[in-house]
């Protein structure tokens, strides 16, 4: 088959590779149906060191099931389903408490996770096959509601975890920090969860526009202590008792500290590229500033995410405005560092 | 008056002052009946600059209303009152809230906080006084309740902040770092709000034992890596649902994150004398864990904290044992320091 490495910094190739095989009778080989490049995939496409060895890449995909292991229940050849971007057995007792990237049989597809491959490939073995992957059923193969449902794999139940522990609701002002997907989705999750006021911090116009569709109801353009200042003056000098981080850089959490709003909550989903930052008096700890967030367990929001997208109430596949076949993945990659595009949806 | 200043560290007098005298109509001149020496204080008494100005010391007192100003309400002269160790309105949105420690009109006493005096002395002039003293009636001034009342001012209420912000219940696991007067009474309130399971992490003997007194099922001595061992292994691995963190150090900090669960909640409460520290994918953020905390608004869980301190149920108190008058002050300082008193009580 043909799947996607990751040899270095900007060195993305397509090339031929084992068919996947089952390992473990909970195995099953899913043929990719759709999948895509994420944000979290530009992290290591920025530094990874050049390596002689590629790294498989990808972690989002819609796919039919081709051959389910002998253990796996629920699931037969043929079904088209979604799978979230962390395979999980869905029964430990961290699966049972919603928390499934931290299942106790659990792990991520491709970026170096040794024995699994990655998504952005025309098949990909799925462990875990029973707990992880979501029929949709009804759907069909050419449905136009296929990239709306790649999204539940990560960005929009991502962007949902952001804004349920941050404990959005009808009471609470948001800022939303980043325009990609991630921070888009979150801004349509925030909606969803009945926020009135929800403060966009971008600064691509095109993004942000899409942005006020999903239910932004501000977009703050400038960034750093200018950014700050403006959300400050837009919530009477006071912050926001929310902030949902979807970036992942210092610089967004330094401005999550700055229009936080004391009593508040910091939710991060953008993967940190630091390991320490600001805690202490000065930043959260003085006026008891909360700090939350993580992998998102997606799997958990599945079930309840599904109905709106299949019924068309929400449409959170307008993040992807390019679509690749897998052999020019390369070229999304390359897109979506250079900001033409927001998300690329890859076709096999 | 006699009031007690601290010019540096080590270096704690009670000397003559001025008479504090009303300033605003909404301050009282309250007269001292207990105060007390904090962990907090110790702080500064490790660490202070040598200065030839005295800061003002203490901030938990228990009080006779002497002279309210002329927009007092609430209050009357002869009221045994009791007095959080922030200063708020009790009125304006954060108060409202329950976050008195941030209150738009409030603020803190003694410690270099310039126009209001320290409480480790025979009067106070206490600012937005309606919104800050909460009166005790039927209780004299020679009550034997008087030290768990005065716990209420700080210390007891405090150790409550950490586990409400934890949210813990019957079904959360809690670690406690710290044996101090704060970390001994988080103890009390996790038990309080329904915990079976609270492992104290401390190495003074004797408070330890009042912590098993106050509720924890569990001691462990060792500390750092070996103490974060030992909690893992009472917990199965995988460590506690909560930690209450009562120290503020940065050992501390690494403790904490070292024997929280996945998903779970490090509340802290000691003041953090550090300001940058580990939040990253290998710390919080790969495991979905949230830090909370801060300075504790302690007025807002009088009310919920006073009943059972009235008829007796819990005796908080315990946390003194030594008394000293006034000019014997720095005498409590420096046996708390050298942990020959676990925190002093101040009679004027």
């Amino acid at each position: 088959m043909r799947a996607t490495f990751l040899y270095g910094a900007g060195d993305v190739r397509v090339e031929d590779a084992p068919d996947p095989v089952l390992r473990h009778p909970t195995d099953a080989i899913v043929r990719v149906v759709r999948s895509c490049v994420c944000g979290s995939d530009l992290h290591p496409y920025h530094s990874m060191p050049a390596s002689g060895q590629g790294t498989p890449m990808g972690h989002e995909f819609l796919g039919v099931v081709e051959e389910p292991g002998s253990e796996v229940t629920g699931l037969t050849r043929g079904d088209l389903v979604v799978s979230p971007f962390a395979y999980s057995d869905n029964t430990c007792e961290f699966c049972r408490e919603g928390l499934h990237t931290s299942c106790r049989n659990g792990g991520f597809w491709g970026n170096g996770n040794g024995d699994v491959g990655g998504a952005q490939a025309e098949a990909v073995r799925v462990p875990q096959a029973s707990g992880t992957l979501v029929k949709l059923p009804g759907v069909g193969e050419d449905s136009p509601l296929l990239p709306s449902l790649l999204t539940l794999a990560d960005v929009y139940g991502t962007g949902y975890h952001a804004a349920k522990q941050a404990r959005v609701n009808p009471r609470t002002t948001v800022t939303v920090i980043g325009d990609g997907a991630v921070g888009l989705l979150a801004v349509l999750s925030a909606k969803q969860l009945g926020a009135e006021r929800i403060i966009l911090m971008g600064r691509h116009e095109d993004r942000t526009d899409l942005g006020r569709e999903f239910g932004a109801t501000d977009v703050v353009a400038a960034r750093g202590d200018e950014g700050i200042a403006e959300v400050r003056e837009l919530t009477g000098g006071d912050g926001t008792h929310t902030v949902l981080e979807a970036v992942g850089h210092m610089s967004a959490y330094d401005m999550a500290v700055g229009v936080v709003r004391p009593g508040g909550v910091i939710s991060r989903v953008g993967v940190p590229q630091y390991e320490q930052a600001p805690v202490g008096f000065g930043s959260l700890f003085g006026h008891n500033i909360t700090s939350t967030g993580g992998p998102a367990p997606v799997r958990a929001y599945i079930d309840e995410l599904l109905p709106a997208v299949l019924d068309g109430a929400v449409d959170p596949g307008k993040v992807f405005d390019l679509t690749v076949d897998l052999d020019q993945t390369p070229d999304g990659y390359r897109a979506m560092d250079r900001r033409e595009a927001l998300k690329a949806l890859i076709k096999p």
